[in-house]
């Protein structure tokens, strides 16, 4: 098996303004790893809070040594090594996992929803992003979403209230979900908030408070009227159990769980446990966002637009039609390149 | 998709002796799924004391129709269908799940320890189960078990330590599991034996108490100085979190687990409850033993003998060599039928 990659920048459409910051690009590797002819691709994409980059993925990719694995099947084990390589670097991991997906996929002739047995008709509605701006812009961002059938709103800055009221003016029927990014820090006026959003038609409410507040989120998880979703709080399948009843649910990323293998583990974990699950991305190219999308039928709801906030795709993958996810027949996590 | 099937009676090499009464055959069904020229074989393992028979098998297998169904990829979809016909039932759903893995392996030509991404040298050590019975007969099937690294050794009747001894009095060395079939109902007592059996060699103990005991388990498992594993207490995917704390694993087979599907979610929802994991099997054919054996590589403890207690297998499958569950190339569970 032959591992290469390369660095690559994506370009947002809208620059994204966050709780935490603003920017305009986002730094992903695409990688491909090559057995007998067939090429899987995978990528990692390193939105600069999670701490890495076009440097430590390259060097964490590096230090993989394929040499000793000559069967691509051999998934367990040859991820099991790539995760035992170093601590973190999820993202880097979660790139090697997506490209011996594909490729194995490729090799076995069938899309990965279908190998698990899964139903492409029973793919999720996908939310579509609107971040957080001043009015005009919010109004302009909410009319192009017009073909989805739920936006993720985010807060967590000083006009919550705002960027709702704003988002109903133009469409007062779509589902809303919302996204504070940690931003809410007092648990009363957190429950007084998701009160507020109940009633302005909000069906979740993600990542509420501070990630390291595990008393006050399960006291607000408990009185909350709409199930609370863990994000950054959450990251691999260990963290799961020591979040029940903390969060109603948890949001699944490849580039947190390090990849398909763990993702898949962690939704049926999730599920066991009577939790929600959502299934997320970063800006991503329709790469990794396609291979998430190999498992949206057994989830809750789909945060898969990462790919749609980009100008520079260079794959074709799953599309959003009529809001829904929507899988194609293609092999291994359903995608090719394209020239841009 | 075409399912046939046909009930089948196993004959014991050596009448079974349990807490609980004595038998010399089991009923089992043996079903077929054909589409498009490929068959899966699958099969339901039916000891009396599950409450399922050729009667009720053949029953639930007439009222399951799959006419709906053209793509047997739509694996969870079936299978959801097939659970919802009737409550119970298990190894009826079980023996549908066998044959619809056994079609899907096929159709792709690969095993399905393969398409899981496991590795077959992984494969656990597998036990061989010695029944109640004189010393006499104990130490002849102890002679007749050299080949294994674990026996499996029955107990709850009167004669716990005997049978502990006799064993021992002829191989010393042997890893020893035991299985009381709920035959200890005083937790004290329980304890003061399973000390006694850790002195002796004994790894860990199979369902100690009644399985409605729930608060003397709990007690047993914190104080038990060997792992407890729930078996008859324990069924399907839903009971797990029910159980963390009251034992410290599960005893996972296809007959109660409704089949692969749900088994190989157990198991991932065990290992991530911190859980030990062991893969039974009832009398079966190589058939159910072959299937369960795809997923034996993820676990703790095998117990998939259920073959080798029989005299009239139709199916050759997986062997066991050297002590171990050893998985072969063939598509689908693995098995192919040969003439008797």
């Amino acid at each position: 098996m032959k591992l290469r990659f390369r660095p690559y920048e994506l370009q947002l459409k809208h620059a994204f303004n966050l709780a935490k910051g603003s920017r305009s690009t986002t730094p992903v590797m695409l990688v491909e790893l090559e057995y007998d002819g067939v090429i899987g691709y995978g990528e990692a994409s390193m939105p600069p809070y999670l701490g890495e980059s076009h440097e430590t993925v390259t060097e964490f990719l590096n230090k993989v040594d394929l040499s000793p694995f000559n069967d691509p099947f051999q998934i367990d084990d040859i991820l099991s090594y790539v995760d035992g390589v170093e601590k973190g670097n999820n993202a880097a991991k979660a790139s090697i996992d997506i490209a011996l997906y594909d490729l194995v996929g490729k090799i076995v002739g069938q899309p990965w929803y279908r190998i698990l047995g899964l139903n492409p008709d029973k793919t999720p509605m996908t939310s579509y992003t609107i971040g957080i701006d001043n009015p005009e812009i919010v109004r302009r961002k909410t009319r192009e979403a017009k073909g989805f059938r739920m936006l993720k709103v985010k807060l967590g800055l000083d006009n919550d209230q705002e960027m709702i009221e704003t988002i109903r003016s133009v469409n007062p029927e779509v589902d809303l979900c919302v996204d504070v990014n940690q931003g809410w820090t007092d648990k009363e006026f957190a429950l007084d908030m998701i009160h507020w959003m109940k009633d302005k038609g909000v069906v979740f409410v993600e990542q509420p408070m501070p990630k390291a507040v595990i008393d006050d989120m399960a006291w607000l998880t408990e009185h909350s009227p709409l199930p609370t979703i863990a994000d950054e709080a959450f990251q691999r399948l260990s963290d799961i159990s020591l979040f029940k009843g903390v969060y109603s649910g948890i949001n699944i990323k490849l580039m947190k769980s390090t990849g398909l293998r763990e993702a898949y583990k962690m939704i049926t974990v999730a599920k066991a446990l009577d939790m929600k699950v959502m299934l997320g991305c970063m800006t991503e190219t329709s790469c990794a966002v396609s291979a998430a999308a190999q498992l949206s039928p057994l989830v809750d709801w789909a945060d898969l637009d990462g790919n749609l906030l980009i100008s520079n795709d260079i794959f074709e993958g799953v599309k959003v039609v009529d809001g829904k996810v929507t899988l194609n027949e293609m092999p291994g996590i359903g995608v090719k390149k394209v020239d841009i």
